[in-house]
């Protein structure tokens, strides 16, 4: 039997006994135990401090098991980290106070050892690596340049960021100057979470689904390609492209070793896309959660037997909710690990 | 030359020599003219009195001389006219301070003459027809059973509308019983529009995006196709399930006559999944009116080359927003209006 855990073994191809298993968000506020350390600790706090970040990580790693633990960061630590001025209001989300609006803003950030100026995520990974048994899998992670670009150029949440698109569309020099910027920010951070022990690196391109068929081309897939392929070098890499259905083909013989897929995909159909040579993550909604452990089973259940146990990794098609009881994502993990094919 | 007005043609697939043309949200925000009435008199009194709505209505009318009109109104007149209290309040959008949460609270909607409440709609509707020629066509409409749904349970916007959700899996008898009751109030509202002077009836169905393939089968589908098959007796239906590409080849063999669709499609795949049989309408992204008349009239001319002139109505993929300059908008009239097959 391979001594091989079982997140990179699904990454791999390699025949597994069941799809292994994690959630996207499994660290936060669903936890009454992360609530705890929350009405302590302000976001930054909790994401700047490693031992802090350590516990957290591991919080649900204690309570489900699950076969990955996902470091508990934030995306917008780039834009931070290149000088920009980052809050987190709770109940309103994140705001950047004073947006990227033109090229001098963007020749403004400080690129020079942006990476470096974020230790205490590599603190906090070494941590956690630390309690980990061997078969559990330490993911990092990044926003992608199109996500990130999203947030500094509109300094704040938005149904439709289109002040980030009328900065592509008008501004485009300084568009693609500026997803270059992060592109390489971010290429070094994954580089340097992999040496503080991340296994794995997933990408998550919130906004990308946004975009029309020909902006993905222009504003996001360049960027997640060339990631990709300088990360995958090391070790594997999920994209998620959220809600760009229409371009997961175009990753199919492309150097990522998986694709996260939302639950507007039905199994087959992301099947069809994606074809056999990718890993597919995903994809229940969330909302599930929302009912009782009973239905939280039979609709994972269902879910695994539609995707099949092979080149499948079993999660959400979004982050958990902050309103889920924990007893019903523990009827989502425990449906998965007891799977037997019928 | 046929006098049948120019979006009549084409519901019908009849030949024409260039399609017609409207943008959703027309009439609104993004209008100097509307802003002045906006100081004026708040969101619901410009709704319910009948010349306060016929005004906006016609305002884009004067000025880009579109093929149809589409009478200003609302969706959430119906959870208005079931009883249920709805605020509008700018700058945060639609809040109903007292949610539906279980049975009790559909079985106390007040659904007797529920359309009979919403006489300042087609008094509006009256009063717009009398001032348009008779190549304009006037466009009536109402939000899906889904969408409103979506309100009334939620009592406000977001992202993900879990608690609609929930609601739905939680309480499927309480949901089935809503859903009926909101059609049952929709076709009869759409049947007085009718009479009113609407020539044609687009259906939103603005949150639909959100379910899944099998929730969109249980929530969304069976209810649009109710209203749809009502209403194309007598005249021709748009339905915008907005986000649903997935959906899209189900209503291929319907009664409606068009389908909306977002800029995520192309326009081949649109007409791939939706068929020769029914209207495409849609699809340019809005953000692209945020950029300057040239680009513009060269994006709308593209966009048009793509969908051939046939069975086609051009539109925005989404409501015009509130920060495009209205010289942008009129390249986007002008540009389908002087469309030359090349």
């Amino acid at each position: 039997m391979s001594t091989t855990p079982l997140l990179l073994q699904a990454l791999a191809g390699t025949e597994v006994s069941r799809p292994p298993v994690w959630m996207m968000r499994q660290a936060g506020r669903h936890l009454p135990e992360y609530m705890e350390l929350r009405e302590k600790y302000d976001f930054f706090t909790r994401v700047e401090t490693p031992e802090l970040a350590a516990e957290i990580t591991l919080q649900p790693m204690r309570r489900y098991e699950p076969d990955a633990a996902i470091i508990f960061s934030d995306i917008l630590v780039i834009p931070k980290a290149l000088g920009m001025e980052v809050q987190l209001i709770p109940g309103k989300g994140p705001v950047l106070p004073h947006p990227i609006k033109s090229l001098q803003d963007v020749l403004a950030l400080q690129r020079d050892g942006v990476a470096d100026r974020l230790q205490h995520v590599y603190d906090a990974l070494r941590l956690v690596r630390a309690e980990l048994s061997p078969d559990q899998t330490l993911i990092g992670f990044a926003g992608a340049p199109w996500t990130i670009l999203c947030y500094m150029v509109e300094g704040h949440g938005s149904k439709t960021f289109s002040e980030a698109k009328k900065f592509c569309y008008n501004q485009p020099q300084a568009a693609e100057l500026l997803l270059n910027v992060i592109t390489e920010a971010t290429i070094a951070y994954c580089k340097l979470q992999i040496e503080a022990g991340a296994q794995v690196i997933q990408v998550f391109d919130s906004w990308s689904g946004l975009l029309s068929p020909e902006d993905f081309e222009n504003y996001a897939q360049p960027y997640l390609l060339r990631i990709s392929d300088a990360i995958s070098e090391i070790v594997p890499v999920i994209l998620y492209p959220k809600g760009s259905w229409y371009a997961l083909s175009k990753f199919r013989y492309s150097s990522c070793a998986a694709l996260g897929v939302d639950w507007t995909l039905k199994p087959q159909v992301a099947r069809d896309l994606i074809g056999k040579e990718l890993t597919i993550q995903g994809n229940l909604d969330p909302s599930i959660l929302l009912t009782d452990p009973e239905t939280v089973h039979r609709k994972t259940t269902d879910m695994i037997k539609q995707f099949g146990t092979q080149r499948y990794i079993a999660n959400l098609g979004h982050g958990i909710s902050p309103d889920v009881p924990p007893v019903n994502a523990k009827a989502f993990f425990d449906a998965v690990k007891s799977y037997q094919p019928s």
